[in-house]
């Protein structure tokens, strides 16, 4: 195994994206519980984001949603980020909240309805560029509920050929970024349900369309490290949305519910060239805190992704190698599991505190009396959440 | 196999309760999409509810959520009802959607949030007492999402308790019936996920408590055919909330993600003696029409039941017995599919048309001119849905 | 909906291939039950398929297991087979039953290993020309137990040179076809655990490398006819192995456990032009009759293909992309449920005798002996099983 | 959080039975793999357990399984395990090895069956007189694969009647042990497949009777833990088969697959009253070392179920209700987390050390040649596995 000091460059270069929309209102179909504080603009949820770098040192971008997060003037808002220590970064498109989109997007049948879509991803390529975002990210939720509803091989074609006007606009630094998702809100079919659908898209539009793996899509009992070691050889791993889940897509904290199976991920991102600033895979969150309060909700995130990163880059692939190359299985688990269960929290409160954070940014942050302070000010207006 | 003379009697017993909330707006944490007609009160849905009846004679009832649907004269309700050719049903209580239940409600760490939801249900105890239901429908969203947030055996004493308070309030012909479901609102441990849980907390309370079976809330894989058989002999299935799913609660129309499911759950259901007027387990539907019309997906959903319910009629249990006898695997199997793949509409058709229903009750209500009617009438106030 | 005079014709062009070894002994890691008059030997297995074909006019070929169904004179064999009615089909090759491929064949971590293994595949290959095979399938337990035991991206790197050895030595109208499997009998990483994995293996190796969809190998939930689409748009679907189960890989009867699933299988191979002598699709079983009896096992399987292919083939293509057109949910899936509500038995009855074969296979077969003749002829001897 | 010296007390009650099939030879319906020095006979099975007690301290008793660990003289055998530091624990049944048990056992339609199923459990019961055992585990395979194959409900019923038969002959301190099982190897449906029919089995036999909870024998999502806190509620948690598992049954070794499952089910063991000399819970492993050696499986096993006993014991409840009660849903969960994370490794070498065990257990007995002495002693012979 590796020492904690072999460890620390690699830990220096990790920047976990959060989303824009984990600091407003979430819920499920059943109720969204409101709670103090959120924020009503764009600028709010960026001036929270920054608070999470401040304490952290991890987040130093913020992504938005259109139209969620649009403004008039892109620039002072990216301004604005710097002014409080982050930049913006991936633009997602949001083609799931309008009656238009009731039968899908990109897929629709209706070529009204898909020029729609498609001149959608345009407007945020147009923000990109104003931003200086990299990606274009594009989670679709066309699908359909009931057998017979839509022609599956229709949809695939449609979906190909909007995919394709939409990445003719790409600039020559931006990337189409395509998400996939085993299911819902479509409950009979996705349009783009696994890596491998994602996968044969982006090979088809060319070498700037990558998959983006969000960690709660996905059937279950899937290997999910498996599809990042795939991606990652097949060169076409580009973000993560990290989250976790006992059942569906809970988009619950990442690290929450199998803090060994995001071990397991983060060794494979690692083990496959996918770790760190130049490998082109970008971490991000893409959470709901439907019960717990929302900044703490992305600190404790991105401190699981931290501490378990800590632990994978402690692996000693070598060591595991030559294990295998033994037959040696009990002896290749323990090097792993060793790692795992090496419990870095000391040795990274003393690095933070070494580089001018908080050794608990958690235990600062709520000492800090920002939840207070926002739940004063912010009052009146509408807190932002899904749909607003 | 019996011929369909041999089963008309039983499936003239057959009675489907509608969810009042099954006319109102549904969908998605994604996105509710409004459709033009939708009900705006209680009565707006029974009239609707109605129609499903006068089409298909298969729905004389129809279940109220309280307090979506509140009114205050009951009787007067009760009566609306009866002038529209139907009669009021299970009353289902709702402690899912006031911000003191965010952490639970019969199971609530605080006893004050505990007697409130207790009061609610006594409250729904007295609405039934109005309306002459027999069953009051309880389904909790209570749970946890994070390990360590609530003490799950703290939360069981508690919901005994709670409902030990419920069950003293019931008079001598009411019920109460205890829904299970796998997950969802809650993303790690439910108090109520499945039969097991709801059987213990039932035979706890005494002779009048039973268990409601949603055949959208197991684990995927789960064989729920068995827990109806396993049930029925226990005397403790009370009630069907009838839907279908492909992933998770997808609450999509009955009998339309595995049809072959339905027929063996309506199998288990009339060999287990669950099935016709004195059985005491009352059949309803509880569903979303997200995309899809709401009146005729609720007319599917009850010609659905029907015709499987006719399939399964059509099984002579004696034969089946002498093949299993014999050890006669593909001979019983073949037993059982020649009835699923028997073609009953025809059938069905005719017996509807002497009975003085329409035989295509779909095409009939759809030329009916009904649909344009509510939806040029119901304009202006506010649809109902999940919270209003 | 299409009449079933509009069908026949496609119907009369349905072939399926039936494996050897379903005629052999099988079962459960828990207990191998024997049947009486099981196949001691290639030709006896051939004579087994022979029936079946003979009976329903639907299984013309048999698939060989190697090294299973290894003898001294292909040429022999084959001549055997046409003897008896049917031609030898799919040479399936196997690495998963010698003490060297404990830890992976293709994959294994050791050159020697692998080489013996494509060494397996080129004697395969041997044996396709010998018999006038078109396809060399590929079906591999290569996988880990345990996180850490190996390394997921070396043995990705090596399953694609290993397989690119083997695909060189394909003859020009010689196929090479992947099969992918969730899991078993590995239990944390299955080296081709999905259609993605197998499709970029496909693509990466040329045009003769297809992809063998397993319908018992996904997991739960799994949209299947998606796959189906997807592969047919890509052009790389190349066979499937038809069976059904309720939980893992269970290797039922196709057709036992879902028939509707079975029937929008179908209706996608039809609608993505799989059907029929030219698509270059193969329909092949890969079930186990643990406890039913082997012959009438596979003679129940190909009926309930072609019943459901039957439903399939009367779907108007054409009326279901009005529907969707229009945006008529509940019309389109009427539509699709009408043609597998159609009850086709009788229909096929008629055509069959009209072709000179038994109307009810199944009750002929069963009535003509021939099981009591086998039980009688085959004492003594090995029975063949997996790994004889 | 509690501190190491708090929990060594209740770290010394520690014991886990170890089942003598663990180590004969196991593998999946594809291939069992041979190892070498693997036992031949049930003395030979005992003494591998003993090293496992000897280097661990943990597994004081040893399994048997019954007709595989048959001898004629039980004393004889009683005094032999003495003699190596061990002591013979529960009986296990068998009655899924006989050609008469193909269409099930106690649920068998035929009484003939069903008689020598019983009586096959009252010679185990005997065996437990002989042995001085407390427990008499029955795990049933029954069940069927096929819809209509066999009836429900009259399995159930005769289910029922069987065990009756068989608790009737229980001594005063001896107990019966009903395992469920999800499925296999019947894949249609299991007899016993979740813990709430082996639950109503039991309350209807009498106080005698307990539900054993095997790790890998639930749905995909399962919260397990929750089973764990409802049976120890309910008075009927009676045994833990432990394993691990990513799919199905995969029986790996327990905490390989998701340690932090174990930690959580551990954590309401302790909570529930359900650890320590006089819980009445016995701790077992189940497990099959299908690639790895065996007896370093177990010490890997049963080091593991320490590790995390360590780690539930150093949770200090009160705290958890304390956050719980101020709705402090971040808070809770890093109390359980900070326990979960922290490092024991240590602490326990060093207390193993203090108490005359190896600090290393796993180093030690790979270091002490005992390994390769069976290897070269057990020459010749049956090596044992299932079904010998």
């Amino acid at each position: 195994m590796r020492s904690f000091a072999d460890i620390t460059d690699a830990l220096a270069e990790q920047a976990i994206e959060l989303p824009s929309w984990a600091f407003g209102n979430s819920g499920t179909r059943f109720r969204v519980f409101g709670q103090p504080g959120v924020p009503r603009t764009p600028e709010e949820k960026i001036a929270d984001a920054a608070k999470v770098h401040e304490y952290t040192g991890l987040a130093p971008t913020v992504a938005l949603h259109i139209p969620w997060d649009k403004v008039d003037d892109y620039a002072k808002l990216a301004a604005f980020a710097q002014d409080h220590g982050v930049a913006l970064g991936t633009i997602n498109s949001n083609t799931f909240q309008d009656d238009d989109y009731k039968f899908g997007s990109l897929t629709h049948v209706d070529e009204r309805v898909r020029q729609k879509a498609i001149a959608h991803m345009h407007e945020c390529i147009e923000i990109m560029t104003a931003t200086g975002s990299r990606d274009l990210k594009i989670w679709l939720a066309d699908g359909t509920n009931y057998p017979g509803q839509g022609d599956l091989r229709g949809r695939q074609d449609r979906l190909a050929a909007s995919l394709a006007e939409v990445y003719a606009q790409l600039g020559d630094d931006q990337r189409l970024v395509l998400e996939y998702k085993f299911f819902e809100p479509a409950f009979y079919a996705t349009d783009v349900p696994d890596w491998g659908t994602s996968y044969a898209h982006c090979v088809a539009l060319g070498e700037k369309a990558f998959v983006c793996l969000d960690t709660g899509h996905h059937a279950p009992g899937t290997n999910i490290e498996f599809i990042v070691t795939q991606l990652l050889r097949l060169g076409r791993l580009g973000s993560f949305d990290f989250n976790s889940r006992f059942y569906a897509d809970d988009d619950l904290i990442v690290g929450a519910a199998d803090p060994f199976q995001l071990f397991r991920i983060l060794y494979e991102v690692v083990r496959g060239g996918g770790y760190g600033k130049d490998s082109g895979v970008a971490f991000m969150l893409d959470q709901c805190h439907n019960i717990e309060p929302k900044i703490p909700g992305q600190i404790r995130s991105v401190l699981n992704v931290q501490e378990m990163t800590a632990r994978a880059l402690l692996v000693d692939t070598d060591e595991l190698l030559a294990a295998e190359k033994a037959g040696d299985v009990l002896g290749a688990n323990q090097l792993l599991m060793d790692a795992f269960y090496t419990d870095v929290r000391g040795d990274l409160a003393e690095w933070r505190a070494g580089r001018g954070l908080p050794a608990d940014p958690m235990k600062e942050f709520l000492a800090s009396g920002y939840l207070d302070q926002i739940a004063a000010d912010r009052v009146g207006g509408d807190q932002a959440g899904w749909g607003a």
